[in-house]
């Protein structure tokens, strides 16, 4: 073992790390400069525990995410709102990951904010500072290179229907709701969700849904556009397996290739035409003549 | 009464006046700095009169505002294009406001201008002037913290189908039409309606309804999403209490809170995603640990 | 004839040829300072010759733009890349043009890139220099004032299906399939396609047809919004000639006000909403007033 190895070694590992800071921060959304506190507010939520946030990755490519505190509907505790954002760093840097169910336990997805945790941060600048440490989180959550799917099974409500937004997709099981109940509880989304909902169901219709505060049930969401498919089967195992081979239709393949998809459809739902074309230009070069478009070329050859 | 008092309101007042103007400005597309020249077309406008534009306040929280020129299918002269000015600025002002309804008078919506003003300003400098005029005042209609609904009856024709596109949603009654006129008039739209209108149905339906200038009846605008639903009540008393009835699901509620949501979804639309996302994160600091929210608390942990 | 005309005809010769080039670089998307070394693709793509792109200007200003390569199912060779730059510049220039049918030859759309000159520029400069290539030709053709339809017949397959996308509508015959192809050969769309596929359907729906990488029929593109209609004849001529009369609905009128109409959506499409209804009012100035406006008038003036 050489000396120089190590100090290369070293110094590839300190660079990945400084890398890793760095793409964190390019995904978030608020840093210091903004006024955002994030020290002080994970100090807050740290207070207040309870429940988890389970993660395991399949074989397949496909990551399961579990919002795990079924006692309160799996509303997020302080400390559900931390490992999150420790499960979405995890998340970033698995390579080979191409997808990602999030759901809940006990047959219901998510109800939004544990109430003890609500009432100790309810003054304004606490509230805004809560609202930047989830929005930091649901935007890396958003952006990442693997295609996801919020699994709804019972209720999303509040935060919890926010939390749909930040996937790719929603699939609903029967009897099952999505309800921005923000305005029956005097509140207006934080965590990011009006911004998504009229990207996803347009302007009018988000309106509707966020002044009417109604529940949404799965044909009125498929109908809107606000979901993707009625699973059939409402029982918790069968409805993940069936999300799970909706989800493989879309993930089979090669993972750099399934994540360059993504890029270039994260690219042009965020950016104006312009840098969205420049990026997709940009990704398209990481794969042109790589190892799967060599493979197809022989292939298609062969066939001639 | 103390001579610091009268000071001190004084200042306040002028602040308040000061805001107000600046308020207007940051809301308005044009100042003088494009280009526009405000009092001259106004002093245009004025000559061609006749018509009005009716305002009027309900305990609801709801708007109403006619349009009053029966004879020329309430077509705008210019008195009423300036009328329409101030009647923004007066909801502008309305704090209490949740709500607006815009209708015509007579059984009908609106045919556009009033060709005495159209021949009267028919120079290009003139024409995009007054479009200018008509673009900050629709500007400041689409922009207003309250949900504005457009009742069609009737035709809204040219100009008047632009003045739908303002409004967050429209409702039209059975028999009646929108047309985006212009092409046969060897025009396109000038008062914002095309850009509108890409956001509310996209580009495809957008040109499709602009370069063939084909009359949309109630379903197919439903079918486009022109339209949220076709009434069933062509009388003009019983079509207004249609659209109040439909309007107040969505109005139910605090003022504030309601504002608010205008405000997020307003952001969603027009602002990019991160800027969207910060503008939300703004807007939920405005309500959360208000006393909506507190009062929603209370109630939450009795139910318990 | 005087030396002093030759000379003005001259310079505005010269200035013309200026403006050309200038608006060619302006509707372009990259430059040299992007890193794009168009001569030496252009003399990659030169050694990759067969097929051609043909064009046809119809009195009605309808243009044809015909895809020939059928032995291949009109897959773009280099010279073909090179010949629709050409074409484009023919069509910008064409000021009488209202609208444009894009077809391919023996009943089939467009397989995407020839095989050959594919291999040839494997690495990723040379691949990435391609797509700036025929992403500056897509743009420019997206962004003619004109309205353009790609007619599918067979199949639209890969580079094919992303060639759809730069058309402001899609019209497909019976049997006909849009194929996003590309995870099948390791690669992600890099013409472009992804970018305004999420324009068009929804980045949700995008990101289904992109990551599934399915040929979607006419029934379920109608549905999506990827099409416009299903025609009902399957033989090329008869195809051609319901496309056109498709398309005659909104080409009729005088070229400059449908010419218009288009500028204002693509400025809808394409810009903020500020900029996009400052551009509005703009192109509003270059038809208020005009010949086709005063006829309008006159006509009116005459109906009452």
């Amino acid at each position: 073992f050489f000396p120089e190895m190590a100090a290369s070694l070293w110094k590839s590992l300190l660079q990945t790390t400084k890398e890793r800071i760095l793409q964190q921060r390019r995904a978030s959304l608020y840093i210091d400069a903004h006024g955002y506190e994030e020290e002080l507010i994970k100090k807050k939520l740290q207070q207040f525990a309870g429940g988890s946030i389970n993660f395991s990755k399949e074989d397949s490519g496909i990551g399961i995410l579990t919002l795990n505190n079924p006692k309160l509907m799996n509303a997020f505790t302080g400390t559900m709102m931390l490992e999150l954002q420790e499960r979405v760093t995890e998340l970033e840097n698995w390579k080979d990951g191409k997808g990602l169910i999030i759901h809940g336990a006990g047959n219901t997805f998510c109800s939004g904010s544990d109430l003890n945790a609500v009432k100790a941060i309810s003054n304004s600048q606490d509230g805004m500072n809560m609202c930047m440490f989830m929005q930091n989180t649901l935007t890396r959550l958003m952006r990442l290179p693997l295609i996801s799917v919020a699994l709804v099974q019972g209720k999303a409500v509040g935060g919890g229907a926010e939390l749909t937004t930040a996937c790719d997709f929603r699939l609903m099981t029967p009897g099952s709701e999505i309800r921005f109940v923000h305005k029956h509880m005097g509140l207006v989304p934080g965590w990011g969700g009006a911004a998504r909902l009229v990207r996803i169901v347009g302007s009018g219709a988000a309106l509707r849904l966020l002044s009417g505060a109604a529940g949404v049930d799965p044909a009125r969401a498929l109908h809107l556009g606000l979901s993707e498919e009625m699973l059939s089967s409402s029982d918790e195992t069968a409805a993940l397996e069936e999300a799970r081979a909706w989800l493989s239709q879309y993930t089979e393949g090669p993972a750099n290739v399934i994540r360059a998809v993504k890029k270039v459809v994260t690219a042009g739902r965020e950016l104006p035409v312009e840098a969205a074309l420049r990026t997709e230009k940009d990704v398209f070069g990481t794969v042109w003549g790589g190892p799967a478009n060599l493979q197809a070329l022989v292939r298609r050859q062969r066939h001639k």
